[in-house]
């Protein structure tokens, strides 16, 4: 919800579980604590050894799933995907996993990420006679792993993913294999953990909770793990390479409660409010954060400066997506659903207002001018990150450059666009600060979209042409 | 509803219109009047002449399209599809028409009929790299198009027509331009009308009626038409043959209010009726048809026979879907929803029940007792088409042979299967007699599931392998 | 359906059962028997002796219950109801049965009529401190019985009814009893079944006939029965008056399959074809019926006149209240849902069309039309009832007098109305010979809005004021 | 959703507003802002000066009103519901507001709170001839205003409301009046605000807020305010008597940015924090509140104790009531969907977890057990509110004496049976002072449910009887 209004979407979680009785409800269960990362549709299909099962649909998980009849969705094996889709591609054939079904054999794909020659890859195979039935770019490496050879195998995965560049989690299910497949640089979150003596695969740590299971490790970059009876064995399709985990997960998109490249969210969101308020300290009478994201960091803020932290905005626990929306009339009067400033708190106040990040500005300078309007007397913005001004290739939904506001203003532009009395962000080194607790970790991060510095090229790269996911 | 009962199953009706601002809604009024030829699921493309605009779901056509937005489905020419799909297909990914999107431009296809040899040609699709996601043999026809030549073009479908065997009327629908093609027996109905300068093909003319369209003229067997803003064109990918249009279309699958290959169902179905009155007259006090199909023949044997027409069973009108079914011991007590004998009428009377063809019998069975519970002295069933005793290789979805009661039991052993006084069917010849008005229209039917005379083979073809529509 | 466009509305069906493990749920299937009385809500109260349960909707039976828990309505007693509501009473609050909670002890009716003087009562009831939640003529029979006595008995019930003047069959449970009573005069059809050692009570036999159960008897008018664990017994509330049956419910209302008042309604239906045959002759090629009501009467005015019975017009049986309607637009193109001229059978033919009544004459005006538009050289118009002229206030929702094409026209005016080439009507004589079989069975019936000859009078009844049922 | 968790429930809010071209909507979108309040129905009842007209139904705001057509809801003037209901009366009818037609003019009634004298009341009209539709004990006050005079009238209502004994909020509207009126102690909150020129009524000014409206004032203990197309006038119908507003308005049930009683209640709820941390300090890590209610005083007693405020806790966004439940066997995996422990935050510390309340205890166990299975080494319990012993009559549904843990254990007993480390309430003394900031505003509250200090009592009340709101 809150997604929408601030014009970053994560595109998509995905989860897999192998060896497990309830694997299909297992992995209903571990989609839904994802649900953060894709609202737009879910799908699972499960393997009984024999056969793959599909099962998917519009919407959110619960509304997919409720009618749904586990017992078609049956086998120790499930693979499953939420889904954020961009304008123009909310079709339903869109949504993952993806099934192709072949006499020698089905296959199951669920892919978190971007694929950046996706639109070259793909002309080349409709050249050679390949025929497309989403605008998926996970459809290519379908395709891509097909003409590597008849059997779908750790080496057939493998070549086809060497002809891939971008940012990727796959998890990819055959009738008695499952394979999962990080990007060389690591830039998507994926990790491996056990319940009992099943395997499971998600994009959060928060999955597994969810469901009892135990953290093991996180998949490494480049690494091609395969699972079956057999157990677990891995592989590399590429050298090893510095992992440059994406730093929005950190800042706004995983859930608090998961822990990301072994960095808890929550505690890091919170070092850089600690890291904010050293670095932007304000002269204020309390702090208050943004539901739902911000709030860690505003904690932190509150807690280095001294300063209480106050409850100034809530949050509408029951603002759904049937909603119906108030006429300009009544817009105008002031209906407003999801955020409310409380008056009895911010009136007469000078407020520091933490926001984990600024996309377009045009919430920031609503929940501004709100604050006000409930009678608080000054607002100091501060932002737990620094200022957004590149677009994303790696599979974030951000918005276009044109509409970056820091691409666009300076900051004393920017304080003036959103109404606030003062503004500050934090800076890249306090980000890293926050994030990165032990360097023998590899636990580096991708902040392309701050500072323009891009771990992954591919020339000509311009925007995202293909839905990614 | 009927068609669950009966054991026979049509597979699909296509509709298409070129030249209309109201393309997509007239599409969705003309499928709606061939609901009866697929209750599985239902859908609409349409083209603005750039795109190619999706919109499908599963169930009746009402149901599919109640929230959809026509706006979407904008443009002046649109292809719709309802089907029916046997068991094990009923997924989303089946309903037509396909969608196939290729940077050099998109194909939508609708399908009705059966491609006998899919199973071969999907064989040799994937071992040279194709890959499939739909279990429909419809998408055979895709690839082999695309493998014929990066277009989609009058020639590149004529190739690919070519190297498909079985029954079949298609539908294909590029950015710019719409081909119909019927197979070279022209098995399955498919009918050219106009609608002011729109042109419209359709599977059945009531589709015409419903949207005020008049009729043109058959599509021929084996001609290819493309219809384009320079009008309609007409080539042919095969030989002429004698057409041998499927008799089940006149006995049982189409509208009484259609013409098919030029003859009225209705009309036939009475000189069925005629005939079989002539055939096998019966000492009885009235004439009862079972609703719907086989009214039509029950008033031409009372017309004929000079019996009175009775309406002995009663058909519920709100029989639906969503009906709670009886439980065990609500069934034994007598509930019943679909059908419902009129006492008051049949008590102590010798009826002659019209059917017009007989599967598995089980139904016939529950017929007859439930008269002969209400009353009935004498049940005298009269059959208005020759027995069943083969399978249906051409999109027809009956029973395999070993459920056929006529391939399993004599006449004698029919009647005391399903508990009649007496049994008799149509002679193929009264059949003949009944649909062929004249013999220079190249009127010619396929009775093969009565006569096991195949118009078309297919070497090693057993039995149904793919979802065929 | 048809009854929307008719402008003749049933106003509900009742039904009872005592003594049955599967009380609630057998009322669901009698209730579906009798969806054709009423569409626009539906309800249940069971009783397990000690309490009365609830449940209603709005819209279908089928609809209403779908989602319900038969559990819920445990008990082997239950009382159903099926509505059509006029104008402005679409609320849940009317569907009945309604349901009274005392701490004495609850009360649920269940009615089909229409209270005459209901205005009149409930003005004086309220002047007594008495208030209402429903605007339903069957809330002040509640009243009624509560003032007269805080028992809810055979005694007060009998007080009650004494009071109130009009047609009314109400079946009335309380937890340990069952009352069922019919108008002085029957006007209203109510009968009594057995289902083993169960009772049974429904506006019409096809109830019994759709749960297995046997018809036992008519309620007399004027009687009161009460059901409880004893058995059944009966008193008289009012003097045996001469029974007047609706005689709308032989020529629309009832379903084909039932008896009302002993009668069957398909053979009353045909004799009056066959009496209209006599009295109406016509020169022409075929006879054809509007579906559904009107088949029968067709068949026998085909009988009877020699000419071949023909369907000439089809109707839609996947239309519902869901369907998307043609924009004015493509209604002007023809297009059009619910009935079909088939053109193949009416083209060049002089036609009679038989319809049971004529109410507004707009349906009669459009399908004259539309036979015509399809190639019908001529249509003779033959009504199988004598003409309405006078408005009912017995409980069916019809025109108003200055909507009713006969009240203002001659029948040259009705036939040029209707653009027919002639028109005909039955006469009183011959309807009342076609339904009446036995004099000795007091089957006399009311024919009140064609004769204007009301058997039961209220000073100053103008207007149905509440909404009956 | 929580509420279930706790066993507390709030029974309903209020809302009117006269004079707003936009009235029903504005209704809609109060009532939305109140949906805490209660989740099981809501209805709308809008006056255009004529006539009142009803719209309601089961579920929540948005669920009911989704399909809803304001346009039906014409008038400047509508009162609105929310409604919580207790087991046994989840039904249709006792959704509010409740609607009484006469012929005199109707009457609407929206209620929050509990008549303790219901019962017997009730049983006196029925004596009289009064009968009842809803299990609700606020259609005994209709009777009461009906019975006192035949107009519904500032005299009639202050006639009924001295017959009546408990706590309530009352909204009744007329065609052309609206009456509101709060019981002489003032347990249940209601406000009045002002939009424009238009008056505005609800049970929590967060619905004014919403709106954009502004607040004016209180309603006052025992009066009874008129607001017409003349403007409000006010009245008394009982003696000022000291107020006693719900003390669990404050510490669970309202929205923190609401004002009860001129207090906010996030303030208030920190303000307990900061008593709390004064009165029970405890040696531990960090600080952690059970999401929702709670935040508010944990984030008081981190303040005040130095501690660093954590979230410990997770509460899942995207649970609602379609949610499939984990199987049993799931359930012991530790599959969970509300509430999560952050493991990466708790792992090896000291927590003191910081609840508004605790009423059986059964959700404090499970919360304890889920923060120490996640490694917390200890859990130190602190309750914001003296402990629960008593039940409540006057409107909260709260469990019954013999399932409060309180009233049962001893504060040992009850820390060994959450498994808590240590446990502690705060005082009465310190709650009053949390709340009340001004001793000459009236500002008493009730903490009958704490302390066994009943404000109003009823001869013989043990519990209740009706359905209260």
């Amino acid at each position: 919800m809150l997604a929408e209004i601030k014009g970053i979407n994560e595109e998509c979680g995905v989860f897999g579980i192998w060896g497990h009785e309830k694997a299909a409800e297992l992995t209903y269960y571990g989609l839904h604590s994802m649900q953060h990362r894709g609202q737009e549709g879910a799908g699972i299909v499960s393997s009984d050894g024999v056969e793959l099962k599909p099962y998917k649909g519009m919407g959110l998980v619960n509304d997919v799933f409720k009618h749904a009849d586990f017992d078609e969705l049956s086998g120790k094996v499930a693979v499953g995907h939420v889904r954020y889709s961009t304008q123009g591609g909310k079709v339903i054939e869109n949504v993952q996993p993806l099934l192709f079904r072949a006499q020698a054999g089905s296959m199951a794909l669920a892919h978190n990420g971007n694929i950046m020659n996706a639109h070259k890859l793909r002309g080349e195979l409709e050249e050679e006679g390949s025929i497309f039935q989403t605008s998926s770019d996970t459809e290519v490496l379908a395709h891509l792993i097909k003409r590597s050879g008849n059997e779908i195998s750790e080496k057939t995965i493998a070549n086809a993913l060497n002809k891939v560049v971008g940012a990727y989690a796959y998890i990819i299910l055959k009738e008695d294999k499952m394979f999962v497949a990080l990007d060389p640089s690591g830039i998507r979150p994926l990790s491996i953990g056990k319940l009992g003596e099943a395997y499971v695969v998600a994009s959060e740590t928060c999955a597994f909770d969810q469901i009892g299971a135990t953290f093991e490790r996180e998949v490494l970059p480049g690494e091609l793990i395969t699972i079956s009876d057999e157990g677990l064995s891995s592989t590399r399709f590429a050298m090893r390479e510095q992992r440059k985990m994406c730093a929005m997960e950190y800042v706004y998109l995983s859930r608090p409660d998961s822990d990301v490249n072994l960095v808890n969210i929550h505690a890091s969101r919170k070092r850089m409010g600690i890291e904010l308020a050293k670095e932007a300290p304000s002269d204020a009478d309390m702090v208050i954060g943004v539901p739902d994201s911000s709030i860690s960091a505003a904690i932190g803020y509150a807690e280095q400066s001294g300063l209480p932290y106050e409850m100034g905005i809530i949050k509408n626990r029951y603002v759904g997506r049937t909603f119906i929306q108030p006429s300009q009339e009544l817009r105008e009067l002031g209906v407003k659903m999801k955020l409310s400033p409380v008056r009895g708190i911010v009136e007469g106040k000078r407020i520091v207002m933490i926001d984990d990040s600024i996309v377009r500005g045009t919430t920031s300078r609503r929940i501004v001018q709100m604050l006000k309007k409930a009678g608080a007397k000054e607002v100091h913005v501060r932002i737990a990150s620094p200022s957004i001004q590149h677009p994303c290739y790696y599979g974030i939904d951000m918005s276009t450059r044109k509409e970056l506001i820091a691409a666009n203003y300076t900051l004393e532009g920017i304080c003036e666009q959103i109404g606030a009395d003062s503004i500050a962000y934090l800076s890249e080194a306090g980000l890293e600060k926050a994030i990165v607790k032990d360097k023998t970790l590899n636990q580096g991060i991708c902040t392309a979209c701050m500072t323009g510095k891009y771990p992954v090229k591919e020339d000509g790269q311009k925007e995202i042409v293909f839905t990614s996911c």
